[in-house]
């Protein structure tokens, strides 16, 4: 069974246990003849998908209703693989839910990596450092790096502990954001999981 | 005698009891024949004071030890101007300083409005909404427009909250954040207090 979770900027497949990559630009989804279960939120890779018939998507399978209109669908998958605890889906944006008893509460979006470091870019040059993930953030910084890090990542750890909730942590930088959450579960597969679920309450798998 | 801070974009002057600004690109400093006592941290407008005899730059005043090297210095003029407290001064980047007993114990930096409102758009024209100052912060969102408000504002109230100090709220946006902080001190002179300050300790006023 053949899964895929399109992202802005890449293919992720999953082929039984092996996952792996592809640029969405060079991708060309026609080359796959056998039937694959996808969910996308890239705009101009969906409307190619459409008139793909082997390439099936997953978000009509969805009840939105536990949901809103406008949540993009790999955050809704990561919310159907978790029953409780807050996801931090760390990509180009990062999104934080809350799932209590299956039920999503809410969520938030905060800036991933490189749209906060340019962020703080187009201020001023002199803001123009990469983030230290290894700042101490228990303590006030007195350096310009310091103080930029703590205000991107200190802000984002104290809102996600505050839940006090289990910590499931997924997307592209996940691993970067272990260190903010070091008793997290780190899960690169978890909007897998969640599509995984979606078929089988659909019984199509 | 007349003051004035330098910023990116504007010079904002104080005169006696009356403040008024002038934009960066067209006002001409050499206009002014009268002593003028100021800081900058715009590089280029630094560069033409440094020429006039009669603009008098504060900043050689300063104790710099009790700060550090790359730290703007209007931030150390609102440190200035406080003995206990959280300063938040919102401009084109926001930045949050602590002062306990008259020293100063660390800050951090955080977009401005402008800037992360550009961060959420450059990941996805989905996230292009402008900030809901009238979100319900206490209540996680469920819809774009609010996760995105809340992701940028709560994040920080929660964080100048946990200070539990008297919060000192400054900067052109002072009066649009004064709402997450509906106790704090709103004060749009408080760097010309610590400029004040400043010079009464230099004696040359």
């Amino acid at each position: 069974m053949l899964l895929c979770d399109i992202g802005n900027t890449t293919y992720h497949f999953l082929n039984e246990e092996t996952n792996y990559k592809k640029d969405v630009k060079s991708f060309n989804p026609s080359l796959i003849k056998e039937k694959i279960f996808y969910i996308c939120v890239n705009v101009h890779v969906k409307k190619i998908l459409k008139s793909l018939d082997n390439w099936i998507d997953l978000s009509s399978y969805i009840d939105i209703s536990k949901y809103y209109e406008t949540m993009g669908i790999d955050r809704i998958m990561a919310c159907e693989a978790v029953d409780n605890g807050v996801i931090v889906d760390a990509g180009s944006a990062i999104t934080v839910d809350i799932v209590k008893n299956g039920k999503f509460e809410g969520g938030f979006i905060y800036p991933g990596i490189k749209a906060m470091g340019e962020a703080y870019k187009n201020i001023s040059n002199a803001l123009d450092y990469s983030f230290n993930f290894e700042v101490d953030l228990d303590k006030m910084p007195k350096n310009s790096k310091d103080a930029i890090s703590y205000g991107y990542l200190k802000l984002l750890q104290s809102e996600v502990f505050s839940y006090d909730m289990d910590i499931y942590l997924t997307g592209g930088d996940a691993l970067k954001f272990a260190k903010l959450f070091p008793k997290s579960h780190v899960d690169e597969m978890l909007i897998f999981k969640g599509m995984k679920n979606i078929m089988k309450r659909a019984d199509i798998c």
